[in-house]
């Protein structure tokens, strides 16, 4: 049977390189797999395959009773594919916390808390004593990167540093310059409907009894995003509708400056004053230093729902 | 602050054993840690920690507001510390399913589905390129005998026979020889009450809607426990009535010739015949081949339930 490996809904550059890369060491490993997509591939993750010249994952469909599967870069329920429950997880490759995550027998499943599920697959090469391509590294490299924002991240730990030291010298690129170009070719948001603005990098998550939405955007210039406030909050007002969230926080990341700036939505909207200490003016606020969703936003908006 | 390490309620011999040597791991990692049981050492566990000259760890009377803590061999919640909420998890080492368990930021969460934990732990040690005491040896040999039954569990990997076969070199034993008989000293069920044979090693889990409580019990002669069966269905119907199982099941299992026999009691005690396809008599079974709860008792129940 064929393993079927696939990350998060609204796949970002982690979750594309996580998904190839576990499949080709289990291929080396001797087991047959397939790397999928839940979703479009963005443009930064499209920069990365496009230079190191690696085709993208088919599109995940649907899953068939008894489907084995690896889950990378996530393991919440709401952030997998729809029938995620019709398959068997055999493993698991993460760095986030674990919640809405259940499965029938033992399991492999390796999280550790770093920047990256790449750093966590660089490790599984050198413990199986496999080999690493030029491809393979640069997806890593490329997924380190993207995760920490070239290390500026309070996410980013000192093993992310030594993998992407390490796999820069196989995937041949110059680490500064090749990152910020991945980056910035993320970071343009012209060309995007207010919906793809919102649902681009969008996850939801259970705090207690409140269903919380956070999208995040990372851009060189959040001006631009904020241009288009009004556009935005509506495109925002109907996923609340739609899916009844409680709140709907976009974070528009500057990845240059290491801040980012929040447009809150939503009955619990008053939570992201008490969870950042801030006052929100046109349901907005600049939150100094906060870059990361895992690490700053979502523990403290727990916090301040709970 | 000093990490608290322990395993799941009514201890076994993998865990104490994991207990000890996970903080053994941490110590030698340069962290402060301490290992504590969650309740009294059997006479299985007592042999091994008697033969390896180890002290049995503390037991743990509670935690505090964000202790940190790594839990070994369990993660669901009802198996583990009674105010586990209070607790931050920081890691995880264990060889079950995943269920009832949640954090709310990441940590390092370590499952392989292994007969046993130390067999993990050994692999730890490796990576990490630190040393293995002769007692630690001797415990995570004697939890790789006593989770497999000497390698005669369908739950036994080619990883826990490769790990014991290195470990009995450490330990300085005749792998047999001590195996049997420690199995054998944990396997008396004459000097014990009914209360302590049906609670012993008993684990809850939630299984759909319904709750149900499987006891174990490893012995060398299953009549010496079925002449006291009107005894032993009293005690487990006053534990049904005050913990509202919906299912109780006893598995008395002959390490020597691979079987169970079972004693089903509770409103859904039927599942248990659809669940093996045997027909209860007295509320019991022959259940031919069925040594482990995690891989033949807990799935087929889990099934049968649903």
């Amino acid at each position: 049977m064929t393993l079927k490996i696939f990350g998060h809904q609204n796949p970002d550059t982690d979750t594309i390189s996580s998904a190839l890369v576990a499949s080709d060491i289990e291929r080396q490993l001797g087991h047959d797999a397939t790397a999928y997509r839940l979703g479009e591939i963005n443009a930064e993750t499209r920069y990365a395959l496009d230079h190191f010249k690696v085709t993208e994952p088919e599109l995940l469909t649907s899953l068939n009773s008894g489907d084995q599967v690896i889950l990378v870069d996530h393991n919440e329920k709401q952030q997998s594919a729809e029938d995620i429950d019709q398959a068997v997880v055999t493993k698991v490759y993460d760095h986030h916390r674990i919640a809405n995550f259940e499965t029938e027998g033992p399991l492999y499943y390796r999280a550790e808390p770093v920047g990256c599920t790449a750093t966590i697959l660089n490790k599984v090469y050198k413990e199986n004593n496999l080999t690493i391509s030029k491809e393979m590294a640069g997806l890593m490299l490329s997924a380190i990167i993207s995760d920490t924002l070239l290390f500026k991240s309070p996410t980013t730990t000192e093993e992310d540093i030594d993998a992407a030291s390490d796999l820069k010298t196989i995937a041949e690129v110059d680490l500064e310059q090749y990152g910020l170009e991945m980056l910035k070719a993320g970071a343009s948001t012209r060309d995007k409907t207010a919906e793809q603005l919102i649902s681009g990098d969008a996850k939801t998550f259970d705090m207690g009894e409140k269903s919380v939405r956070i999208a995040q955007i990372n851009v060189v210039d959040v001006d631009e995003v904020f241009n288009r406030r009004e556009e935005l909050e509506a495109a925002i007002n109907a996923e609340i509708e739609a899916e009844d969230y409680d709140l709907f926080t976009l974070i528009v990341t500057d990845i240059l400056n290491s801040n980012s700036k929040v447009l809150a939505l939503g009955r619990e909207f008053s939570s992201v004053e008490r969870a950042f200490g801030v006052a929100l003016d046109q349901n907005t606020a600049i939150l100094e230093g906060v870059v990361s969703r895992k690490k700053q936003v979502v523990p403290n908006i727990t916090k301040a729902l709970s």
